[in-house]
Order: structure tokens, then sequence, then C-alpha cells
């Protein structure tokens, strides 16, 4: 466990299918004035609103509805919460949905109090907010697993003119209060969203494991992780009523971002930063986005972290070494990703999620590279791997 | 991951060589006294109690010093140090110490408000204290890894009278508010205690790991704890001073007992129960007395969750199980286990650690023997074990 770091996270987690019981406990806590933020509405089909909504009339709370969260939260969707936030002096703010909501809620909460311009400051110039600025407590009804984002600081926000989506881990006062996770939930998710999660996930992972080549605690418990998902993805996409494989998923999701395991290491989080620049440009599902630059992104930085990669070949895909060489194992490994990404059905390339070559330069301007993990990108080598994932 | 269950440990971890840093930020947040709790004087010769006090010193604080701590805390200890809580209004205590030392302050933080007979209360008759009641907060400067005491809510105690040793997992108020985690103050722990330490771990994950056969994220993250502590083991017994080793040795001590690896499973304490009873008659290290009788315990259940003892052998040791018969593969995953004790240097008998036949029935008779694994054991397979175990 290299260097000095600090692992806290007080964020409550109910899980299981009584959950919600968990949310009337809690809402005794907090002032009268709840700001209720959820998606497109799909909580209303499938009973969810009505569920929460039964539990907070019994608590007498003031209920401000923002619904219309979209799946890449925009910088003017939070000045419309902002500002809903500021007028009606909320107390607690609860999102009802899936990662993007809960990200949307935490950046809500972050600017709510800021006199400033908090996009500038936050996102633009990466500022944590100012330890004497009141952060409004966040708390989340998760409906979808994937983005971590019900027990992490996070929050990404698309600013839809200048095709930038930025995102921000802010400071712990951002932790979610408590996180309500009820499997069931996600049952009603449509089977192309919790392929879109299940890829997310892994990709949560990966970029946390592939960097060092020291013996860590953290790879380990990611190798854990991955082996867990794995089997539960396989077993979800061919049932997704599957309670104990959607419960798996949905735990995996939780730990895979919360923190853990990222200690004592340095993580690549280069996969993310090219995603959400596709996200930008093509709407598709966030964690398609990854999933369609991930192979060539891998294989190109494979050289540089060779030892990782035939452990990641060995130990989570339990890929023979004997007879070859690292570079055969390593691979192999990668062979074994793309077979699962396959037989879950997710998109391996960018032109299974719509992009066109006339983006790729704009892609790649609003793609950052970061100097973290095996190997810091080039701008011609990030233009390589986005022509090999078309 | 089966039924409802709570997540929730907002003990914050500084961790690495400069984590000490830690302690003179938390510090502030606390009134003016201060109990400082330590053991037989070892923190004294390597120079941990001039390095703490003298971030102490610079805080202010009036220190009241409780050294004296025993191995396997006893009633009598913890009264003293309720009446030291008492009679100087104790604002925080400080645990300086292995788990010994970190679990009787939790002990003091339980007991120095409660009216009525905590022994017989919270120990006895196994009650939480009343919500009403305050409860002392409590924070851990770690010297030695093993018990997971600075991350989670859990006391030992020993009635030195009647030889009763029993463990309480007290609520959330309990948890330390604070631990700082740093290996190099492992690194003078003697190296039977290191030892004694790493068996206590993984015990705690076995223990964990073998209950319930269904498919849960708890058990892949298990199956990494134990993958990061066998090698890491290895290494800290070829060389104590490696920090790699000793530093993941740590992380993984915390992580295996603070609650994350139980989550959605049953558990089943039995050795843990029996190693407690061994603990009262011979006062061997606690992770010794559990090593001494695993082996023998494991073999005796195997047949009752055959399939995890399977998956066990192959996950954890890699045994292949071509050709063999389920009870043959998981025979060799207890075969290995007991290889890489060897390796390490435990005791595997209870004659090793100083048990005298005419012990057995003593020991037997403080066993508690409990109905949550794959089986619960008759007085009569006890003693087989205990006799096994010889």
């Amino acid at each position: 466990m290299k260097g000095n770091f600090v692992y806290y996270n007080p964020t409550k987690l109910y899980f299981g299918p009584d959950s919600l019981n968990g949310l009337k406990e809690e809402l005794k806590k907090y002032g009268p004035n709840l700001m209720l933020n959820y998606g497109g509405g799909s909580i209303k089909r499938n009973g969810i609103y009505d569920e929460v909504m039964a539990v907070i009339k019994e608590t007498g709370k003031t209920v401000v509805e923002n619904p219309g969260v979209m799946s890449n939260p925009t910088l003017a969707k939070l000045r419309e919460g902002v500002d809903i936030a500021r007028k009606h002096q909320i107390d607690l703010i609860l999102a009802v949905g899936g990662g993007s909501v809960c990200d949307y809620s935490k950046a809500v909460a972050a600017c709510a109090h800021y006199e400033g311009d908090y996009w500038d400051a936050f996102y633009l110039k990466q500022q944590n907010p100012p330890q004497s600025q009141q952060i409004l407590p966040v708390a989340c009804v998760l409906t979808m697993a994937g983005t971590g984002s019900e027990m992490n600081a996070g929050t990404v926000i698309t600013d839809a003119d200048t095709k930038l989506k930025v995102g921000h881990v802010y400071d712990e006062r951002l932790l979610p209060q408590f996180s309500i996770l009820n499997p069931n939930f996600t049952l009603t998710v449509p089977v192309e969203q919790m392929k879109a999660g299940i890829f997310d996930i892994m990709s949560h992972i990966l970029e946390q494991y592939f960097s060092d080549d020291d013996d860590n605690t953290s790879d380990y418990l990611s190798e854990g992780l991955m082996h867990s998902l794995i089997v539960a993805a396989r077993k979800a996409v061919k049932d997704p009523k599957d309670y104990e494989a959607r419960s798996n998923i949905m735990w995996t999701a939780t730990w895979a971002l919360n923190g853990l395991i990222n200690k004592g290491k340095k993580e690549d989080w280069e996969v993310h930063m090219i995603g959400h620049s596709v996200g930008a440009w093509t709407h598709a599902p966030h964690g398609y986005t990854l999933a369609a630059v991930s192979l060539a992104y891998y294989r190109k930085i494979m050289k540089f972290g060779l030892k990782k990669f035939v452990r990641f070949a060995e130990n989570v895909w339990g890929i023979s070494p004997q007879g070859k060489s690292d570079e055969q194992i390593a691979n192999e490994g990668l062979d074994a990703l793309k077979a699962w990404m396959q037989e879950i059905g997710l998109p391996l390339t960018l032109k299974d999620i719509g992009t066109t070559d006339d983006m790729l330069e704009g892609i790649a301007r609003g793609t950052f590279l970061l100097d973290a993990g095996y190997h810091q990108l080039t701008h011609d080598e990030l233009m390589e791997v986005l022509h090999e994932s078309m």
C-alpha cells in the first residue's frame, strides 16, 4: 500500500428488498423542505415513485419535485436545480434514479449556496467548494446499478453548448448521507441500460486496477469484484429477473467506486476521459461509450504495463501461462475480456454506438490526456485508439 | 446478496508512514480531557509513545494515562478504566496499541456512563447500551495488525476469575471516530505476535466465508483478501521489515472485520468461540488459539458445506479438480491451508500452545456452540475437535 492516504466514507447503505424502510428512519433527521430529483418519469410507470412518496408523506415533508434529469445531466439543468434549491430553502436533496440523478443532485448540493460562477470554479477550474460554504445534504434511492454515485462524492455535468462533459470529485461533504439500494428497483431497468451499467462497473474496476505493478491489497479486492461481476453479468443477461445476480451487480457497483479499491495506488481514468467526450458527441449510454473504446485503449498501453496485464489474464480470466510469452498471455486476457463483452452483448466499437468519422477530431479535442497510468497517450496515439475503436 | 442489511462505517482511516499527521487534525475536534490507554510499555521502548505524546502536547490536551492493558483485557482492568474515565471527565479515549488496547478502550467507552452492572448487561446478557446513554468517543493509533478492532464496534473482555472470555459487538456508536494506521509502527512487533495477527486475520475471513453456498459478492471479496494475505504473510515471515507486505497485512486486517465481507451472508464464529475459551485457559496469543483448532474444526464440518470447501480449494489455493471427488478437492484445500500455516510457522495443535488434556473439559464448558454455519457442533463433536487438535 504505497504512500499516505485517507479512507473515509460515512454513507449509510440500506440494502435489500425492504431497504425503503431505512428512508423513513433517515428522513426524520432533516428539516421540512425536501427536493425530489428524478429522471424521465420511468419511476412513475414502475411504481417506485409511489412507494417513495408514500414514505415521504408519512414524514410530513414539503416536497418540491424536480423531474427531467437527463442521462448526461446538463449545465442548464443544473442551473434550474440550483434555483429551485435556493428558492425553496431546501433541507435535503433526495435523488430517486440512477447515477445521473444522483450525480446531478450532488452538483446541486455543491452549487446551491455558492455565490460565484460554479461551473467555472468547480468544473472548469476543478476547485472544491470553500470550507465555509454550506453544502446541502444529499441522499439517494438507487434504481439502476453502475456509477457508484450512491456512495461517492463524484459528479459529472455536461455543457451541452460546448460539448464539454466534466467530472469532479468533490470533498467528503458531498458523500450521500444515506443510500437506499433495493435490487428489485433495478429489475425494471431496460436490459440495454443494465448492460451499460455492467460495463461502467467493469471499467471503474479496470481503471483503478491498471496502474502500478507492486503487490497491493487493492488489486486483490479488484480481482474479487471482477470475478463477482463476471459471473453475475452472465446470469443477469440470461435472466434479468435473477435477484441474486442483480443484487451482486448492485453491490459490486457501489464498492467499485467508493474509494476502496484505489487505496495505495495510482489510477488511470483515461478510458473515462475518452468515454465522456464520446458521450458528449453521441449521447450514447455512458457504459457503452466506455465499452466502445476500452479494448483499443488497453491494447495500446499493454506493453507499458505488461506485468499487470499478465496478472489480469491469469488471475481474472484463468489464462494458462504455459509455453506463452508475456505478450501472448496479456493479449489472451484482453481477448477473454472481449469475449465476455460479446457474451453480455455490449457494443465493441464506436460505430456500434453511432459515432461517425467526422466526430473523431472533436472527440479527441474534448478528451483530457492523463498522466497517471502506465503511459500518457499523445494526441496521435489517442487518434489511433479512436480509429481502432471504429 | 441475501436478505436486508445496513452497511455503515464512518471510522476515518489515516494510513501510511505519515499518518500520525491525522491525529493532530482530529484531536482538535474534542474536549480537553484525553484518556491514553496502552499496554505493557513496548510503545515506550520503540518510540511510538514519544511520537504520539509530541502530537498530543501540541494540541494542549490534559492526558490521563492508563497503561497496563493486557493482551486479553480483564474485567478488573475494565473496572479500573471506567473509574478513571468517570473521575477525570474524559472527552476522548485514545488507544495506542493493538487490538486488545483498542477493544478495551471501546469497552471503557461503553461502560463509563452506564449506571448498572455493565458486565452483566453488555457481556453476559449481550445487551446494547441504552440509546439515551452517553458513549465516549474512541480513537486508535494501531501498533499491531490483526483484530480489525480499529474499524469495528467489537470488544472482547475476559473475566479472569470465571475464565469467561466474552465478545460483544456493540452498536455503531462504538465505532472508532478515527484510526491511525502506520505500517511502520507494526515493524517492531515481535515476529510471534505478527504471526498470531496474521492467523487472526485469516480466521476472520474464513469464519465469514464458510457459510451459505449462494453466489455472493462478499465471498469474492473474501477470496481477494485471502489472496493478498497469503502472499503478504509469506513475504513478511521471510523479511519482517518488508513494508509492502506489512502494509498489505495491516490493510487486510482492517477490511477483514469491519462489516464488509459478511454482508448478505450468515457467519460462523465457532472457531472464535473455541479460541476464546482456549485463550482463557492458556493465555496464548489470540491468533494462535484460532490456528490450533481451525484445521480440526473445518475437517469436522466440511461435509456439511462441501460445495464451499471445494470452492475454497479451487479459488483460494488453485487446487485442480480434475479426476478428484469433491471430498478430495475440499481436503486438498485444507491441506493447502495447513501447508501455508506451517510455512508461516504457526502452531498447528493445542499442545503447541500449552494446552493440557485436563483443560479440555473446561475449555468445552466455556465454549458457546453456535447455530449459524454449516453445522452446529454437539458437545461430543466439540470434544472430538479439541482432542483432534491436541
